[in-house]
């Protein structure tokens, strides 16, 4: 095992009919920002919700943060914290919301001229304004991590930033709210945090028993509950068993004392930079074909994962590794989610080069946990996901 | 899954040499109160590399905390704390250590006349001296969690404290500390860490398909780990997950979501402070009896333990879940921990109404998940644990 440091301070408030909770978690002298997206909040009732809980603080909104949140839109929205002298932020929404929201709140503190400078040279926030969150789609984990990912039209970028002041000081969890999620996010939301899980396990062995073990346990449980969240998402149990494992899959502890890969991820933005491609299903795109292409590599993380997740026991240890890749494939067609590049767009001829390009020109010169990954070998991994 | 609530603050430091990390988390104008044992640390090197590591701050000592740390003991440590003018508490041991910290921390900033009543009358503390643990003995997850448990021996008493306040602001956790630990105590630790997860996983099955899996992760490399590390303490594979896990036992994820037991703890407690017999010892003589007289309101959980943790497959739920019982005696047992109250004294005769006399004097009308547990169902366990 690897030395570590953790500490994640954020405050967990999980479960049914826990919104109204807001009124004791955001000081009442508080002068309230409340971020959010398309405005799905006013149809399914959270938004009323929230504003029942903060009726005696003063709030103001602001709307139409778009999936992959847009640097631009959150400058204007910056504005309105520097000019209405913000004091805490709330995101109401999933991992876009809450991202952007991580954005400004290192931005309104940032001492700079340029607030995309904190993306650019990947300056880590130490203490940024104070923020809620309450979570309305179970994916990214972003709702107890410290992380966001930020995009910008203008350059075609989707670059990721955090820091220790990024943690948000309340986040509140109810599984409710999965009952108004269309089917394609949630399929969205269960292949992100399954491959959250996979790049922080498929690695190598390093004795890492009890986080191998915690990782594993996500896995199964999306795999259990995953048909039952889309086939009714009014199933409670499968809805909070859901909500819980997005959680646990990224808000640092599986990661710690562990190699981590997060090539997947790093491939997958451009995609969704390139194209435009939901995030998770860009992961779904890119995962398998980096398996088979870095097998010697880890293989024997897949074999572990073949028999404790997906319960093959026969065959060599090559038999294995490469059936639980197949089998994780099968998986996430099975949630309706194309694996494919060529599923999503016709126009892909010359995207494994031009992603290789984009790593050169920003240095990326060795992705994954053995920083082996040269940006000729990202081009051939795209290319095998065509 | 049930409604919760989840936060813990602390910062983990956790590897090889790490102690010297400690400059850097306790603020250089601290005046601080080391506070350890029975002075093994001055033999095995952790007393050095402490005082090398706080060689620019303020510190007065107070060594002689026995375990189940003593009230009268700690009494003359808030002397020292007011008198001295101390602002920080740095605890240097295992769990009584720890424990015994955690109670100066809160009474450092109690303002009735007798800190005692903090935990006869269980006073929460909000916020308490801030403080920090060098863990020596994984075992009771103290270091990452906001409870303690006091020994008064005046009254033959030993009663729970805790409170919001009394997180360690940070722990280090050196897994190659074991190396110096008495087998006995390695023994101990294993059984407490190890009934510290069936506590909070032994009851009945409420959908918490994720806390489950957790909890039998931490079991399952509890079972994997605990040969090698008594018999190579050295095997820093074997540690380092033993450590790990015996935090992760009780810092307060597993037992988010679900129902929780507890009684093998209370009833446990009671023949450590009639007997003087090893907390741990006192789970192990507990447990199985406790089990096996609640089986019918168990049996659900004990089946899904015994496939899941000891691949015990064959049978029906009833045989399996005794088999698991059996597994688990015969666990502790392996592990040099005897397990009938007969084993430690021959003064057992009259212990079962002792201890159910004192627990009506108390009102504990109902312990256990269900808190249905009446003194006299617990005199009925005491007599079969014999």
């Amino acid at each position: 095992m690897n030395n570590f440091e953790f500490k994640n301070p954020t405050k967990i408030i999980f479960g049914k009919d826990t919104i109204k909770k807001l009124e004791s978690e955001i000081p009442s002298d508080s002068k309230v920002l409340l971020l959010y997206g398309g405005g799905s909040i006013k149809k399914n009732g959270i938004y009323d919700q929230v504003k029942t809980a903060l009726a005696k603080v003063d709030v103001i909104e602001f709307g139409g943060i778009p999936a992959n949140p847009e640097y631009s839109v959150l400058m204007e929205a910056l504005k309105v914290i520097k000019g209405e002298k913000i004091t805490y932020l709330l995101a109401v929404g999933g991992g876009s919301v809450i991202d952007g929201t991580k954005f400004l709140s290192a931005a309104a503190n940032y001492k700079g001229e340029t607030p995309w400078d904190i993306l650019a040279n990947n300056i880590k926030t130490e203490k940024g304004m104070p923020f809620g969150t309450v979570l309305t789609l179970p994916a990214t984990g972003s709702e107890m991590n410290s992380g966001a990912v930020i995009t910008r039209k203008e350059t075609q970028e989707k670059l990721a930033m955090g820091g220790p002041g990024l943690f948000p000081e309340f986040s509140i969890l109810d599984p409710q709210v999965i009952t108004s999620i269309p089917e394609r996010q949630l399929a969205n939301g269960l292949t992100d945090a399954f491959t959250h899980v996979l790049e922080q396990y498929m690695t190598y062995p390093i004795g890492a028993l009890l986080q191998d073990r915690f990782a594993e346990s996500i896995l199964q449980t999306l795999i259990e509950v995953a048909p039952k969240v889309l086939k009714d998402p009014t199933d409670y149990k499968a809805a909070s068993n859901f909500m819980w494992s997005c959680t646990m899959a990224l808000n640092g502890l599986i990661q710690k004392g562990v190699p981590t890969d997060w090539a997947v991820h790093a491939i997958g933005h451009e995609l969704t930079a390139l194209f435009g491609i939901d995030h998770a299903r860009t992961l779904a795109v890119i995962a398998p074909s980096h398996y088979k292409f870095n097998f010697e590599a880890k293989k024997e993380k897949l074999a572990q994962y073949a028999e404790r997740v997906w319960n093959i026991t026969e065959g060599s240890i090559d038999d294995k590794a490469y059936a639980a890749i197949e089998k994780t494939e099968a998986f996430f067609r099975e949630l309706g989610i194309d694996t494919k590049l060529s599923d999503y767009t016709q126009d892909y001829e010359g995207t494994a080069e031009k992603i290789a390009e984009r790593f050169t020109d920003r240095g990326w010169m060795g992705l994954g946990e053995h920083q082996s990954l040269s940006p000729d070998k990202v081009e051939k991994i795209v290319k095998m996901a065509y």
